[in-house]
């Protein structure tokens, strides 16, 4: 888990990070660290230096902090503002994909206006996880160096904040959502269809994630389809779309530069890095998972895609 | 669509053939021919000599018969009795996955009694499509020649057949469900634990199939995973599982044994042959379907799956 620290960052992300009870039904466990950014700042980390930008009130624990930072993560644009941190509780149906929310406290994340710490601005990749569009965007200014920018969102803004997500939109080179999100923001049914449109919008890249079922990429030009792996000791499926991005986008940021391969490997990465995730609670799975875990786990999904 | 008539059977198929009326959001056809076999056979002649086994009445028009003979199908098991020919209807919701049963009348069907024509009895291939299990058994058991059997079954027959299924399952080679038939079967969520289970029953080899997400291949040392080929212009998704389970059994009959390499490799050619037959209604896009396009459309999966 020691990892070097000193160098600079090579992406940022920015995220919710909140404190979270979560019931399975065969466990519960209250006050774990969560949020977006815990899950897409650590699966990055494995790959390349990454900073965080967020907000948490006076009640975050230390011991989340340092755990945190374990990871070699620079938590410098993570601000600590007098308040309650975002509160959330949810409980899982038996399938452990359904889930009912219990509770959502935004606390000090209500008034969260991030800011970019001058050492984040030439990191030439950008991870702008799911927080309101206009945030996305006030951030995103600051980026002075940012290439290669990935964008996140989901339902709520698609509901009710869509002039300023489609205006994000037009601004990033991938888009990442659910399939769910792709059919809500484009009318379309058909994932082609909705690709197609996604890509009008804007970016380069559009990634359709299906959670358990793997994840589309398209672009232009092609297309590609990577499953999940098929994970046997499934204990909490949270955070597992933020890892997803997270390491894709970490595996980016390490080669530095954008190709078609380069994007169908960080997929795979992906699904290998988020499938280790929801095999415990929170990042506990993270503290302990190794590169050497990762790579062999990568070789044996490789071998299930290939015919 | 002109193809070898004269060649002796390499593989039989039981199932159900009908008449259905089916209705989408945007289009209603009536009077198609439909059931199980009439997919599963067709899907199959691309490959390999194919023998149908079923049941029709009196009212079944000659020109299905002549439209299905077309594809060079041995029509020699399919018995004409008097009385209606099975007939269902049903209507698509505007996902295009979840429909409504309108309309089920089993006429002849409820009687039926496979018998296998001599002329199939050495055929080395077999696929059990979805019946009665007791039937599915009595015409495996004049199949003196079958060395891979596969099964296909159904929601029903595990809910009111269970024991009777339990005993095709211990005599067949593999054995072919969906997700959640697989768990209705199992009593287990997690589709490794279900394929664990069901490889326990007696099959070598267990097919998972999750519709528009691809399909699972479990054995005991292995796993692969196929996607499904994304269509574009989905007309009728009725009969694709077993547009499916009929190409994958013909492709592995044309190659005249089994290996996991070959089992991957129809698998892939099962997906590509599915993905054509929904893009029209009952086997009309089949009707006009040339092995180059099944080739073409098998190469750009293949290079959808590659990382």
């Amino acid at each position: 888990m020691k990892r070097i620290t000193r160098e600079p960052v090579k992406i940022w992300m920015v995220g919710s990070i909140g404190i979270d009870d979560i019931k399975t039904r065969t466990v519960e466990r209250k006050d774990l660290m969560g949020g977006s950014l815990p899950f897409s700042t650590a699966a990055s980390s494995f790959f390349a230096k990454t900073g965080a930008v967020g907000v948490v009130g006076s009640d975050f624990p230390s011991a989340f902090s340092r755990r945190w930072q374990a990871f070699g993560i620079d938590l410098a644009g993570v601000q600590r503002v007098t308040g309650s941190t975002f509160r959330w509780a949810c409980e899982y149906d038996k399938n452990m994909i359904d889930r009912t929310t219990l509770k959502t406290e935004l606390g000090v994340f209500a008034a969260f206006m991030p800011e970019l710490p001058a050492s984040y601005k030439h990191a030439p990749f950008v991870l702008l996880g799911n927080i309101q569009p206009e945030l996305q965007l006030h951030v995103l200014m600051q980026a002075e160096g940012a290439k290669f920018v990935a964008l996140d969102t989901m339902n709520l803004w698609i509901e009710i904040a869509r002039p300023a997500l489609r205006k994000v939109i037009r601004k990033v080179n991938l888009l990442t959502l659910n399939d769910g999100e792709a059919r809500l923001l484009t009318g379309k049914w058909n994932l082609v269809d909705c690709a197609d449109a996604l890509l009008k919008m804007g970016p380069s890249f559009v990634v359709i994630k299906k959670g358990e079922h793997g994840a589309l990429l398209f672009s232009k030009k092609s297309v590609f389809i990577v499953p999940a792996y098929p994970v046997r000791k499934l204990s909490d499926p949270t955070g597992a779309g933020d890892s997803y991005a997270g390491a894709f986008m970490g595996y980016l940021a390490r080669a530095g530069h954008v190709t078609e391969r380069l994007l169908r490997e960080a997929l795979v990465y992906a699904s290998v890095v988020a499938s280790f995730g929801v095999e415990g609670f929170s990042l506990e799975r993270f503290e302990r998972l190794t590169m050497s875990e990762i790579d062999k786990r990568v070789r044996e999904l490789k071998r299930m895609m290939t015919a």
